[in-house]
């Protein structure tokens, strides 16, 4: 077996693998992908159009032993392909809210306070994406970063949504206010529901980590507390749940 | 090394893993539960006091390495823990629908086409959960197991919900129309939008898989196809955030 020619995450590369990633990241961002890796061995149809879509544009395609795909995407299913790429390019919270304004529409905005695993992160920024919110800020600390699992688990949304990381979520919340934006934050107990909302305003809307929720400095800085109705023992939908559900009922107020 | 005394997934058994999961294992059916195994060395407090529950309820509590807790957990995170416990008891579409009318409610049921990932599987569980559904029916083929990643997932919703495996999910949309339940697909294109629909009367909502979506065969078989609005570049929504919407858009109306 040759020896990994690329370290995952480490000097500002990451791996986006699986078949239906590496595609949408090789269409939409083609001068992003450094190089595409692919297993010795059978591949699906799907994986040759891939492969394909990446040769038109000029991206370099390599062979390699399969463990070092299994290696790159450091355990996780990754159907014989991985795109190795640069950096991911955080924007800033000002770059979110003008691209709301350049849409000609209110912002809606995503706040992570803390999402650490990748598949949520991912989830998160899919439903983002294909629910019309303008970004997703997520604090430094705690955050799982935009690579090999949260891209996958995105289906390729985070190539399309703009993410931003902060150092200060409760700074990040006053500039928002500052800005106009209404910011609720997301708690599973009392709080207002939803639907009595009208979210068609600036909206920001902040989730809670998936162990300890929301914490509290960061709900005392928001503009009230909105609270999903629940009729259930467990105490909490997931953060990824939680975030989808807020979206859809901004999206259906906005729509009506 | 001790060798590991019980296969995973194997004759009838699984395994739970985690602290949150396994304390709320054992505070909801304690009799399930055949044995805890925990990890030589330090323990956390709460992971003290999941044990302590156990012990209260004559739980056979056993220190075993780290590794073979590990080996159990199938490399997910399992803080030290692992339950093991009897097969998992499936419910039928019949005690789901019993359930509904017990509570004195319109039944409001999630059928899943397939959802092979125990991570979307055990998220939908849990939405169910919360949201107030009164069960999950699940395709045989396809599906994952309700078992260690899924019941992790689900933040011990698994314990709580009335899930149901069935061989044909064709059969299962007949019979739960023969019983008055109007039976939509939720697909990614076109469709009655969610809010436009009356989902306070007796409904089940049935949810494609991650890769393929929903069936057409699936979809022809119902009462019609119910359609998130969308508003990015993705195609779809994850199979567990369009079950957490719909599910959510259910409970909206029946508590308006």
């Amino acid at each position: 077996m040759n020896a990994p020619t690329v370290d995952r995450e480490s000097s500002g590369r990451r791996v986006i693998f699986g078949v239906r990633p590496v595609e949408e990241l090789v269409r939409a961002n083609p001068r992003s992908v450094s190089v595409i890796y692919v297993a010795e061995g059978k591949r699906s149809p799907e994986a040759e159009t891939a492969l394909a879509a990446a040769k038109d544009r000029g991206i370099a395609v390599e062979i390699r032993p399969r463990a070092l795909i299994a290696d790159l995407a450091g355990g996780t299913s990754h159907q014989g392909i991985v795109a190795v790429v640069g950096a991911f390019a955080y924007a800033s919270v000002e770059t979110i809210l003008e691209h709301a304004k350049t849409r000609n529409e209110q912002p809606l905005v995503v706040l992570l306070d803390g999402i650490s695993d990748p598949q949520n992160l991912g989830a998160v920024v899919r439903s983002a994406e294909v629910l019309g919110a303008h970004g997703v800020i997520m604090a430094d600390r705690n955050s799982a970063p935009v690579a090999g699992g949260a891209v996958k688990a995105s289906a390729g949304a985070t190539e399309r949504v703009l993410i931003a990381r902060v150092e200060s979520l409760l700074k990040t919340i006053d500039k928002l206010r500052e800005a106009g934006v209404m910011v609720w934050a997301a708690a599973g107990g009392t709080g207002e529901p939803p639907a009595k909302l009208d979210l068609t305003t600036p909206v920001a809307l902040v989730i809670g980590s998936e162990g300890r929720g929301l914490r509290e400095a960061v709900a005392r800085r928001c503009d009230g507390i909105i609270a999903i109705p629940m009729k259930g023992a467990i105490a909490s939908l997931n953060a990824s749940a939680a975030a989808a559900i807020l979206l859809y009922e901004a999206l259906r107020q906005r729509s009506a």
